[in-house]
């Protein structure tokens, strides 16, 4: 796991879009990765609430990096494709993403994810995942 | 049409995650929204092609923009969930998502789009999407 | 929940396809539903296991009724959208699709299930849906 | 294409499903194939329409085989995942399931599809599947 851990902070860091938005990798363990994003104003819709896209670009890496601890040595992982339903407006002032590997093959993963929206110590679901990710050899 | 283009212009206007990641409002008629996006290193994943996340976050509001033009007087519209599917890396200068509406009931809009990455004159289509927007009074 | 046992009975029972692919009705809880297939060579794909349309079938039931169990009184359910993922391939002597409720609105519920095939004891994951379910007045 | 056409059609004819719905294959052409199935009290839901898992099942046949028309040599498709959405109540004489290849890749095929419903000469588009599709070695 300490390879992997390394290579996927350092494969967070080289996202443009994760500092963009000011997310934060804070936990990666086999099969589960987490991803929080502070409340900004900059991620807003037209409501003033967090945009569904940047709720999805955590959850996303959340789900594609927890597969990366599933794939096998010299693979890195594409995301085919993901669903997401929303069930509640993004309000909060920190939103938790978290992925989890359900299954993984040689050649496919199949994780779910969801983020939480947090304020103070109350957290409620906001969105769900269910995400097909491949592997491919790096 | 007219009042319809302008409430989408002025919504799109108070998002603040359009204006960070410098999406523009090209298009809108009836049952149809485009959304450009530049390239740029601050939207990048870790190839430095542009994110998944970046990606979706266009195209989820061109459906989402696009069932509006088909809401019942007096509702607003919000995304229930989407599918996208990636079929390519978001290599390009410009990203062009385009939102259709399919079908719109009374309470449900069903879109279909796609994303495009151009580079020149040649454009490809690199991310599909299939969505559920449900109508909710003002 | 006596009522909406009886009523999701009776609806199962009336259900012609259930009949002709001989699924069970074996457990209505608040919120969760299961429903039990036998293989069958009649219900097969072309290498003879189960076809991924009747496993989808008894998982669409158990998530409908699951979101049924949730629903406003006066209000029945249908469904509008769901997606799959397939795993593993559909080999075993019993399937069981369990269909949980995630999340109930007043007008849009989130279900997510799982298929399980059973070989003697032992069962394995081969499906699993997300799924938005609508409550309609009768 | 005259051996994949023979191929998808005993394939087709290898699958019990098929037969026991009455679904019928009634055009293979480069990337889209087109599926009929009649109406029958045996398939319906509890309002006596046709099961969203009927009309599901002859979707996910139609994308699978567009697919394999795009396969390359020495190749099956198996389908990973599939989302659909439901915009009308299955109601008519007979159901034309198309499923079109949008995107094949070496590994993986994107395909979409829409189910008509057919009543006399008038058709109304009831549901709509964005797939995805996995190349497998023979």
């Amino acid at each position: 796991m300490y390879d992997i851990q390394e290579r996927i902070a350092i494969s967070f860091k080289s996202q443009g879009l994760m500092a963009t938005i000011d997310a934060q990798l804070v936990l990666i363990a086999e099969g589960e990765v987490h991803i929080e994003l502070p409340f900004s104003a900059h991620l807003s819709q037209q409501h003033g609430y967090v945009h569904a896209g940047a709720i999805t670009s955590i959850l996303d890496n959340a789900c594609g990096y927890a597969a990366l601890t599933k794939a096998p040595p010299g693979y890195e992982v594409v995301t085919a494709e993901f669903k997401m339903n929303f069930m509640r407006p993004a309000i909060g002032e920190r939103f938790l993403a978290i992925g989890k590997v359900q299954n993984s093959g040689k050649l496919l993963t199949v994780c779910t994810g969801e983020v939480r929206a947090l304020s103070g110590t109350i957290w409620k679901v906001i969105a769900m995942m269910q995400a097909t990710i491949v592997n491919v050899p790096v």
